[in-house]
């Protein structure tokens, strides 16, 4: 065998083995040291394959496209710095539980470290960041493809296995660089595997059931990316709690009509009144998916501390920001649904959070036909929304969606990067969950970071894209208005508001998508409505970012005057 | 003393350590952990702060502005992913040696890794590729301020020491976050460092000299950052070898007239020359700073191996990518300069270069009068230069300024990144070089890099910049045009062109920035003699990759017809 027919069917086995894997996803960036695998991917059957010139955009795209799909995507991308700029989607990635195979090419051993162009240390690149780290051999004679294509097993298993994550490969190749497309691939007895299901222990259900027995119950449903089924429904209907559901839980939409008033969602608001947090204080709460977005939330969980709090998260690394949790129950949060329940009983419980819950809406429609701001615009976004997908940013966009995306039998998935809750790299997340879902896509984004992540448009220019952007531009960093940080005037527009004076027309015509421009409700309902014909389409919607302040502490001083009567 | 008193003390003392142990500035990001560092930085005096939003672009504007000053520069950021974005410019620093002290905001360890936001682990977050990494206490009573302020010295001391390179502190704040700006700060008792120097051992000095004396030597100079003194050019002079000097080596710009004919500008087009190169082996090779950019001249030193290469480096990490050098004396190269050399003597071996030399600029410059391509117009932006700094990017710009930047009196600082040589981070690099040297800059580059840092254009809006941009526009990856990837169509386009369609008249409109398009050398000569009247220039010139190669290889061929006439 020459190297050249050595090298062609050592990445024909790499991209070979990764889709016995069940891996059919590639994120691909430009460069020459990654050539043989670029070519493989691009060849491999039943491997579909994305491009981004920026590496930081192509790894929060395949984020998006591994969110979206709940199965790990590859990026590939060519040695040095190229590989450092995938690091803040991998750290999101690990935090978020999303399964990455990142595959960094590299120079060979005698071009590592000496000087050579393009030569980092890539060798456990990313640290404490990623589950597990492997340097591969170069594709040389002697290497044996046996032990590559069960080591590419092993990929796809470590990034999948609970909690996911992402994996990191890093495969030398030295010149030349060139396979051959047409030379033939047998593959030889890769690894098939059994992943084993986890079993919920007899004592863990008996408390689980025995805990669901109780009248006064919370259940907290966090971020969870996949799709809600009849079964999980009906759950709801016969546990009979209210459900407190975030905006990333999905619970908010899809909703069968019967069970409107059980799925609460605006808990944010209600436990911001000192009265009504009092008299809800619940005797067990079970909680699955991460911690919620609201505050007031984390605050009457830490303060009102429920005698029960019980946690089912697939991780031992619980999350559990107040150390308030009680009860661990170390399972992916599906169990849950499987479990049989009792008849449904009425509650008083689930009663006092229902009324509560009509006085929010009321105050929140009534604030809505009076004023005029970032979450009322918000607001008629989320309402124009059926049958697609909503990511939604950091920062203020996600908790516009907890106060404004009221639950709705519309079907409309909400994403959100909440690992480490960073503003970078949304617009990519947005592009990448849009194509593994097909459908169109809408993004909810300050002007910060869509402005951090412009290069996350690269992605409309290089494949299929069908995305509305709704911009709120603020002209700067709005949630420093809502923190102490404002009451300091000196610095503050430097350190905190950072105006850059940058409108979005510009962009909009420099990656070809529609633009428009709404600063009333009417607007943007007119934009939002008008037929799209182009990949992208950038609305830009001005408010000001004193005034949001202002009209936002209305709302809450009304609401909490409306609770305090009728408490 | 409150927590609030012992917070302001703390970042007080933090700034104020720096700023003794010699550092000026320092680039923040927006973000609310950073919060209490962020005012000391801006209250400090002596401390000259910068602003960024996107954190990449900020980690290469810190480079930049460290490059042109060679001190230490400080990086601000919240705590999560902002504190990733940092990687790609952090490797760069760490391979191209520049002093970086990167300081990250944490939370205190009980909101650490337990699902809390934008917590992340930001314990030896950058691995390898920082020379030292500390995580120090929280601002609170008990922590002891006098080792803060010595290991805010260490911090400083370690970035500068060769070989500089960035260091990381890490710096947890718990809430509240805000400072008293009034509260005094007496700085006490911090520590006085005396840096001793390095001396040429005896031994070393005798060897170099005896290499000095031989008639058949190279002086090959690479990336060096500062300026050349009066003393250095003496040194040449007195020297008699042919100085191949790297387009960053700055001795091709403020060159004494009478010693144009020494500063080879042209050895990678002679080296390709087969004859050429075998009549041309030295007996001694002498190189200070890093492996210049030329591939032809790296082979001549693998394929020729001379006797003795000696390489100034003073690093214990040798950049020998060739395995080709035989001594090395580690000791920073400014030692070279400042031996004392007998008399000048004229030597044959030196006139060989100058008459290879002579046939090279007239083949190029007739090349020039007919033709029409990038290195033809980037020659004639090359010499438009003067009394500024330029920077080149990655990819082709480099490559072009090492074939069209020649010898010249005038005043021009050229920069790249070329430790990890990425396409990353440019646009932010040169503007931090611009602003640290406060004359007008100018950049040039591809359309793949101008996009990929556009962001770097956020740093024009948040501080006075004066730079002017000349883009290459091929719609691609133009160097893999040169490369033999180019040989295969299959997904040639999709690998490695990688279209975007893209023009940056939309981009300079988004940033305010004044636009010009050229496609001819008395357009481009048009754009840049006009009177620039807003902080960014952008000029785009349109190339077409394909021609580009064609007539690249024609002037090689043409120039090696020549060579070999003359042989």
């Amino acid at each position: 065998m020459t190297n050249r027919e050595f090298l062609t069917e050592y990445v024909f086995a790499f991209t070979n083995s990764l889709v016995q894997a069940g891996v059919q996803k590639a994120v691909i960036s430009p460069g020459s040291r990654s050539t043989p695998l670029a070519y493989a991917f691009m060849k491999q059957e039943g491997m579909e394959t994305y491009r981004q010139i920026d590496e930081r955009s192509a790894g929060f795209y395949a984020l998006g496209l591994a969110k979206a799909t709940n199965s790990p995507v590859v990026l590939v991308c060519t040695s040095g710095t190229a590989a450092a700029n995938y690091f803040p989607a991998i750290v999101e990635a690990f935090y978020a539980r999303v399964p990455l195979i990142v595959v960094t090419a590299d120079r060979p051993h005698e071009l590592r470290e000496v000087g050579a162009p393009q030569a980092i240390n890539q060798i456990n690149l990313f640290g404490s960041h990623v589950k597990w780290s492997a340097d591969l051999p170069l594709p040389e004679q002697g290497n044996r493809l046996d032990y590559l294509t069960r080591h590419l097993a092993r990929a796809a298993a470590v990034a999948e296995t609970a909690p996911k994550g992402p994996i990191h490969l890093n495969v030398p190749f030295r010149e030349p660089l060139g396979i051959d497309f047409d030379q033939p691939y047998e593959s030889r007895g890769e690894l098939t595997r059994f992943a084993s299901s986890q079993q919920l222990s007899a004592e863990a259900q008996a408390f689980l059931l025995e805990s669901l027995e109780q009248r006064r119950g919370l259940l907290i449903a966090g971020e969870h990316t996949g799709p809600i089924s009849d079964r999980q429904w009906q759950f709801i209907r016969q546990l009979g709690w209210p459900v407190l559901a975030d905006p990333l839980s999905n619970l908010r939409s899809n909703v069968p009509a019967d069970l409107h008033g059980m799925i609460i969602d605006s808990y944010d608001a209600l436990l911001k009144n000192e009265s009504f947090s009092e008299r809800s204080v619940p005797d067990v709460v079970v909680r699955i998916g991460p911690q919620p977005v609201s505050k007031p939330l984390s605050l009457f969980l830490t303060k009102r501390k429920p005698k029960r709090y019980i946690v089912i998260d697939e991780s031992p690394m619980l999350r559990d920001p107040q150390s308030a949790v009680t009860h661990h129950i170390q399972q992916d949060s599906s169990v849950l649904w499987q479990l049989d329940l009792s008849e449904y009983k009425d509650s008083r419980y689930l009663n006092l959070w229902k009324e509560a819950s009509v006085i929010a809406r009321s105050a929140i429609a009534e604030h809505c036909a009076q004023q005029l701001d970032e979450g009322v615009l918000a607001k008629a976004f989320f309402e124009e929304l059926d049958g697609c997908d909503l990511t939604v940013s950091s920062s203020m966009p996600i908790r516009d969606a907890d106060t404004y995306f009221q639950a709705t039998e519309r079907d409309v998935q909400v994403f959100a990067n909440r690992g480490a809750n960073g503003i970078d790299g949304v617009v990519s997340t947005a592009f990448g969950i849009q194509a593994a879902k097909g459908r169109p896509g809408f993004l909810l984004i300050g002007d910060l970071a869509l402005l951090h992540d412009l290069n996350g448009l690269i992605a409309s220019k290089l494949q299929a894209a069908d995305m509305t952007i709704v911009v709120m531009n603020n002209d700067g960093g709005g949630i420093f208005s809502y923190l102490p940080q404002s009451q300091e005037e000196r610095y503050y527009e430097e350190l905190f508001g950072t105006p850059t004076g940058i409108g979005f027309k510009s962009a909009a015509e420099m990656y070809d998508a529609e633009y428009f421009f709404a600063d009333t409700v009417e607007e943007l309902q007119l934009a939002l409505r008008t037929r799209k014909e182009k990949p992208v389409r950038i609305i830009e919607v001005k408010t000001d970012r004193a005034h949001n302040v202002i009209t936002h502490r209305k709302l809450w001083n009304r609401l909490n005057e409306e609770l305090d009567k009728w408490n």
